[in-house]
């Protein structure tokens, strides 16, 4: 059985919803994130990166959300959450996971996590102020220029939709309005009513 | 014929190495990253992110080391850049991209082009004094955690040697001496003997 290790209100969100609806068999974990339980010693071991997800299989461990979830869906080839034949249309899914990962989540990172990459407080603050205008014009390009809809990928549901999911539920949070991406909006609805977001989002509150 | 957009001393290095590894058909075109380039119409009607690398395919465009990188493995089956049949191995390799790209890319990132993330003088000098510290952080959980030896996957070479390649060719101007990471180090001047790298690096300079 897969281990998977989460904390609430993180990016893990997105490969805990991918194994949801992958149907996999794994226990879900949640560590403490304000308590520092992914920089105890036994998390360590788990993953010396000390975040989250992290997911244990029977060989290894694997980290990093576009990883864990091209690894569910190649795992779970029933379940059709990547175009797993056609490595086109797979590199499309995996440059939208990359974005998010790269840079979505690095520029919501800035509002809240600044001592990552700096060590000033005026400095955190000028990050926190900003965090507004990068996370708009992100998720603008993705409205724009990413989204094929109704799904993240055109017709098919896939691995890159709980992600987007996941992390445009930070918008208002970052101070933008989700209103302004009006398919993005409509996507994380959707989502929202999908069997196996509300079976997981209560374990991440 | 693929068509590889690039630009000199850029992250992009890290695909153009794969095409080459792969002996792929394709064209690369030099964009001058210092003129802007990238944010002029035309190219941002082949990637609206304005960043390189993008890769034209006869489907479409594909944008992003990991995506590129995977893709490149995936239709250049014969060249075995990848574990293709072993989705374990080939997550470990994608977690492994991920992470150059998400995280160490990004540490690189606020040495130079920290306003992307904040406004002021202030905090980017902030910005750059933290990334020795960050770089050989990252650097360290490479060398001591991931790398598996003597490539990074272990055995067989793959799409992730040329990505750590590229990266850590970053290290001396990021203030990071490379001989404090010994597999590392040893793993780039190997690198460097190879006959892709060769033929491609006086492009990228």
């Amino acid at each position: 059985m897969l281990k998977f290790f989460f904390g609430p209100k993180s990016c893990a969100l997105a490969s805990h919803l991918a194994l949801e609806e992958a149907d996999a068999d794994y226990q879900a974990l949640k560590l403490d994130l304000v308590a520092g339980d992914q920089k105890k010693p036994e998390y360590l071991k788990i993953n010396p990166k000390a975040r989250v997800p992290a997911l244990v299989t029977d060989r290894g461990i694997l980290t990093e959300n576009p990883a864990i979830l091209a690894y569910i869906a190649q795992t779970h080839p029933a379940k059709k959450l990547a175009p797993l034949d056609d490595p086109y249309a797979f590199g499309k899914i995996q440059a939208f996971t990359a974005y998010l990962c790269a840079t979505v989540h690095v520029a919501h990172a800035h509002g809240r996590r600044g001592y990552r990459w700096a060590d000033q407080q005026s400095s955190f603050d000028d990050m926190k102020q900003k965090v507004p205008e990068t996370m708009a014009a992100c998720f603008g390009l993705i409205e724009n220029e990413m989204f094929e809809g109704p799904w993240v990928a055109g017709a098919n549901f896939s691995i890159a939709d709980p992600y987007l999911f996941t992390i445009a539920s930070w918008l208002e949070s970052d101070g933008v309005d989700p209103k302004r991406f009006p398919k993005v909006l409509d996507h994380r609805n959707r989502m929202a009513q999908r069997p196996a977001v509300q079976r997981v989002l209560p374990l991440h509150s």
